[in-house]
């Protein structure tokens, strides 16, 4: 069976938008691969400290929503990249064989440097974030890893690196992984920009089905619709590519039309979805509920036990791989 | 008692210079200190993979060499870097901390890729050297680390990263090191130039009497003294350099004379110099040999161990520093 790797940034409780995207994804590729998939706290300190001290917090809340929501630690291995050592340690060889020039034009450099300012991108951390993110690949021997296919570029360094090693130890120690190319329902938040944490637009599995109804009820529609007698374009509504998610196709479909004639207003439209959302949510958000205030010992317990299997494995794929570079290791 | 750290590349066999350098450095320090020496396996790689297959022999040889010469793995930690995972843990985290431009600042950047060329340095862990570098340091909260006069700014890096570490967490996590002022003998080889590896100038403890009397027999000795009858400067001369260390100060003092009146020729003294020399280390070359022969499985056992040891040091100052700055970590 081939494996898929993926990882998540521990950014706390999952909002629609990563639980329609990149999870419900997770949970799809979990029957047909071996599925690894771990939250990135490594990676979470590339880009600054300020916010280091919720990490520990982050990470359980975000495994608590990717168990209530499906993600089987029975298929797939999930666990703590911290608490796989091994991580560390490749990159530390894969740092040697990487040139900087190399890390310098890798294009998100460039653009978080513009986007997030120097003072807090401009660490040699956050320059090697390629390298440590080709050590969490590889160090599994992944044959896939799932994304978008804005992201298919990202993957060619980790599989110029792992020529580049297999070439300096003449010997096929690392396998280049292949994108799995992967589909992500466009998902809006509140005020109709991408669904984002850091937008504070965002609807989370953890709202109550209260705090859900408000949060819809000041969303943005489409412009289109000023007045109750505008005919709207539902495709670029934020509101129906929820619809899309939470409701039946032939309710869609009429939305869709009524929407288009004005036959029904955004307030209409929106209390159809809020019941449907939180309808189908409701079973997930009383199990959120149940692990979040029964299981929280049983589940730190699980990812401490899941992250060392991750790591006899990641042991095994370094050895092999300290072995090929220093000949015969200690 | 205060801790000091030190580690050397395994370059191999060791030379005089290294012997009567670091090593006789180290040896002194270890009654007074808590000493922790370790072979830099990692740091071997930062400027290239082209003798990576060395390594493992390298290490073995050197600390064979250190055994032989008097390090007492009583009195001191003896470690393999590579085999201390926590070292590659803590360049991770404090890569994360470190400014890509303070790195690119540092001397010794600028000056190996100007003296090696650019297609053996310009890699990223090259870059990322004096992180490495910090880590091995303080990951033991060692007080002192032995450098020569114009080593001490390369420590002020360490400490740079000490206190802007310990700013962020808002706790004294690490401890600033301070540099012990130590003085090396010079010691030069047998063409003139500093004894180094490899300028293939070096006299071996490893080497036999008839090797280390050949040699010597080669050696430059001071130009001035074109013929037998002009008279020199033993004090500008490599064999006068080892007389000062393998041959009694009144004898000393007599040559020094005799030199400058041209009574002694370069060829008698450099005889005194052979039996002196040679009879000095043949107890230590007796020693290095039945190791060599009788002890090697017992060594690796020995360095796998002290290792370990190491290893429970270092993971308590991790785990601290995770602990500050992820807060409550897994
Ligand atoms: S009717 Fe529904 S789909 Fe149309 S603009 Fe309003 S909220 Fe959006
Ligand atoms: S006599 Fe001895 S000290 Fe003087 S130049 Fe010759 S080798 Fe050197």
């Amino acid at each position: 069976m081939a494996i898929v790797l993926s990882g998540m940034r521990p950014t706390g409780k999952l909002h629609l938008g990563n639980l329609y995207g990149a999870l419900q994804n997770w949970i799809n590729l979990q029957d047909k691969y071996k599925c690894h998939y771990f939250v990135a706290d490594w990676h979470a300190l590339t880009t600054g400290f300020s916010e280091s001290k919720e990490i520990y917090n982050n990470t359980l809340e975000m495994i608590i929503d990717w168990l209530a929501f499906g993600l089987d630690p029975k298929k797939s291995t999930l666990f703590v990249q911290s608490l796989v050592k091994e991580h560390a340690e490749l990159f530390l060889l894969l740092s040697m064989i990487t040139p900087v020039g190399k890390l310098e034009r890798v294009p998100s450099y460039k653009d978080q440097i513009a986007q997030l300012g120097e003072s807090r991108t401009a660490n040699y951390g956050f320059l090697g974030y390629p390298v440590l993110m080709s050590a969490d690949i590889i160090i599994y021997k992944a044959n896939y890893v799932p994304v978008g296919i804005d992201q298919i570029a990202h993957l060619e360094f980790t599989r110029e690196i792992v020529r580049s090693f297999n070439n300096i130890v003449q010997k096929e120690v690392f396998i280049e992984p292949e994108p799995l190319l992967s589909e992500f329902p466009k998902i809006l938040g509140t005020d109709g920009r991408k669904m984002s944490k850091s937008y504070g637009n965002a609807i989370y599995l953890a709202d109550s089905e209260d705090e859900t109804a408000q949060k819809i009820k000041t969303m943005f529609t489409d412009p289109r619709r000023l007045r109750r007698t505008d005919p709207g374009v539902a495709k670029e509504c934020g509101v129906f590519m929820l619809h899309n998610i939470f409701t039946d196709k032939q309710t869609c479909n009429e939305i869709e039309y009524s929407c288009a004639n004005a036959s029904i207003g955004c307030t209409d439209c929106k209390k159809i979805l809020i019941k449907n959302l939180n309808e189908k949510l409701r079973p997930i958000r009383e199990k959120r509920k149940q692990l979040q205030e029964n299981k929280k010992n049983e589940i730190i317990e699980n990812i401490r036990e899941s992250s060392k299997t991750a790591s006899q494995a990641a042991k095994e794929t370094l050895n092999i791989a300290k072995e090929a570079i220093f000949n015969n290791y200690l």
